[in-house]
């Protein structure tokens, strides 16, 4: 299977990859997930044997930062971890950082604030390969996650619809990117002041591909009627504890509970990137129910990361 | 060698092992040493190729840490380790931290305040094998460590007896389980209110094998008189720091010391978990002396946790 | 080529190597460099398979703990991290670490505040060798990477000359140290108050090979005039963060400035340990100069520190 390297250096956004580099991407997902289950950890395609791939997170992390340092380890390469209060312009310029890391690894894993700083990273080295783990902006290796979980569920996913339930958030931001460019219509409904950032939506037209539609709605009824998916996140993310019982009150009626569901096409899948809060955005029934998904999105955090781990590192200096 | 695994997939007692287990996994424990003396380090049974082992500490650790770490590493497995700060409970329920584990990892070692937990995170996760690296009640790794150096020392350990001088805490409980179970007699002694706690005691009776006692004292001279070995432990573990003084006072009785190694069988053995607080609980003469072991028993960390994850993980899979 | 051993155990001050030891040292690290440039990390003499470091860091960094670790992987050996917390002095006494330490691991690389506690390590644990990853009064392993940049860019260094400027700290002593055993003389300039201390001074004396020379100055002119290379280093070291005004205000008669380079040799080298602070120790102008080779010394990091490990480690156990 072709690895071909993306024509942009850097995964800081699901708009780096082109429609045929994500199809390319949830492909090699799909192998290497299948030769997992059959107890071959190693690639299929792709080896970052000698490769050294450094992780910095400025924010807790559960799922992303194991995901990608297993994903590292399968594919045969090396991680090292940065302390975050040695990093990114606290005690010198973001570049300076930068400069250093690309004399000694391959490729650095990325969670912070600013998608800026982030960019800004990037730009000062040339030979290093940067993704993003999560910034404010974007969270585009989740969105990855969630439409091979959409693929596995429903085989081909053009035409079918999503509905994107609470905070215009990154996580938001990124599966409205990957929804489009796959021909999945995506429906984001949020609460006045919560709403997908206008850059977002100028966005979303570029990525639109085989006439999908972003569609923004107010009352998440409407949102939800027919749609083959319903997605919710967290009313407060990392960094907002402090607005977190005004959140409770703005986004009581955007709950996803059992009312709901009945509204979406029969069996369709609930969607989650977890951490979850049964009671708030999501009840435990919808939660726990037959058609939930969380737990494989989770799982193919891995998949999806070696894949791009994959794209990103194989073929460079040998 | 045989590393076949015992009957429960976790451990987070000493009393998850039969009699049966505990031999064997004594037996693996002075093999990997003996292979390691002679630049060895590969297990001569049971392999964690391919494998991921978490680390989850959510308390200070030198030794379990790093010997985790260690054995892991040369049984040919990978380690991760977690941030506590996106762990256990805080950011998500602990059932769910678990469910998102197991489908990245074959085991977790974790360190923590409430047995509880740990119970409640190996039951969410069927696939996951759970280590106990110390709760607020029993610390079993610790416990293997100390009955290895014990056979080391005395090759038969049946019919010794060991008196464990000192508050009656987690190192305390699980050395009751481990020495019973081998036949060995042992003699706690407490100040009034800081004795081994009901629970355990009645745990005792199960445990006891071959006719070895659990015997209770309140005056030190009579539980160390004639014993084999005496083992104490700091007067304040982890998290007790206010209660240091007031606890300096009720514990004095209790020092470990010249005149009190007199009353047990000469040449007896002296042991301690560490860290150890020389002018508290031992004398700096008594921790330095010639029968102490203390530096034995850490050393038998790596190489009990060897046997133990052999057994725990080989087999599985493949 | 040799990767003869040092006469000492550890590697706490240039001053441990004799200087054949330091120009072996050079030599593997020459090789090492050119070795990983056409893809070849792993070592071209010496390795460190089935050898443990452990890494202990009491404060920040960057550089020195992602080149050590990476150091260690090449050569085939597995990184064990400590947490702080848990380790000196803190939780017990730092010799009971280090007897604790050397039954698992073969080798610590130790950031700390004291040079005596470093020394205090290494001599209660005859079987660990210790190497100072930056105390309040050395930093040996930079001086390295600072010598190899010198002989990439000179070749024959031996008569040359090299300039400090700034605060006489950790990285000025080391400096001198390896710069005076390589017969380059040594200019070192301070403002009244922050020179070089006196047993730095004495130690300088016994360095001295080929004729060498120390030089005191208090003139920042002065002391640059004529000479190959300029060295600077942040005004306000980790810990002095509350003398960061009154230092800016005292050393800004010696900040590294076109100015100041105009008074040194045409196409005099500009050296930095990083991280910097520009407009303050250096300006942009300078830091960014054809000349200037501070991340050369970054990237060296790797490389001298591989060249060390070799040395301290292959040979033992085997």
């Amino acid at each position: 299977m072709s690895t071909a390297a993306p024509a942009r250096k850097d995964f800081l956004s699901v708009l780096d990859f082109e429609t045929a580099d994500l199809e390319r991407c949830l492909e090699i997902a799909a192998h290497v997930k299948a030769d997992r289950s059959l107890g071959r950890q190693a690639p299929t395609a792709g080896s970052l044997e000698g490769r050294h791939v450094a992780m910095l997170f400025e924010k807790a992390s559960l799922r992303t930062r194991s995901t990608f340092e297993i994903a590292v380890v399968e594919l045969g390469g090396n991680v090292v971890s940065l302390q975050p209060d040695a990093a990114l312009g606290k005690r010198e310029p973001v570049s300076d950082v930068a400069r250093n890391l690309e004399r000694w690894v391959d490729c650095i894993v990325i969670r912070t604030f600013s998608q800026k700083v982030l960019e800004e990273f990037a730009a000062a080295a040339p030979r290093l390969r940067v993704i993003n783990a999560l910034t404010d902006d974007q969270h585009p290796c989740q969105a990855l996650a969630d439409v091979l979980t959409l693929r596995e569920q429903w085989g081909q996913v053009k035409g079918r619809t999503v509905a994107y339930v609470g905070d215009g958030n990154n996580v938001a931001v990124s599966l409205v990117h990957a929804t489009l460019m796959l021909g999945i219509n995506i429906h984001v409904v949020s609460p006045d002041g919560y709403a997908l950032p206008d850059w977002a939506v100028q966005q979303a037209a570029l990525a639109a591909r085989h006439g999908a539609r972003l569609r923004l709605f107010t009352d998440a009824a409407d949102a939800v009627a027919g749609v083959d998916a319903v997605y919710t996140d967290t009313w407060t993310s990392m960094g907002q504890e402090a607005e977190a019982e005004q959140r409770r009150q703005i986004f009581a009626p955007f709950q996803v509970n059992d009312a709901l569901m009945a509204v979406a096409k029969p069996g369709a899948l609930f969607m989650h990137c977890l951490p979850a809060h049964r009671g708030e955005e999501v009840t435990a029934e919808v939660f726990e129910s037959a058609t939930s998904v969380v737990f494989d999105q989770a799982e193919n955090r891995l998949h999806v990361q070696k894949a791009l781990l994959s794209m990103l590192l194989s073929g460079q200096h040998h």
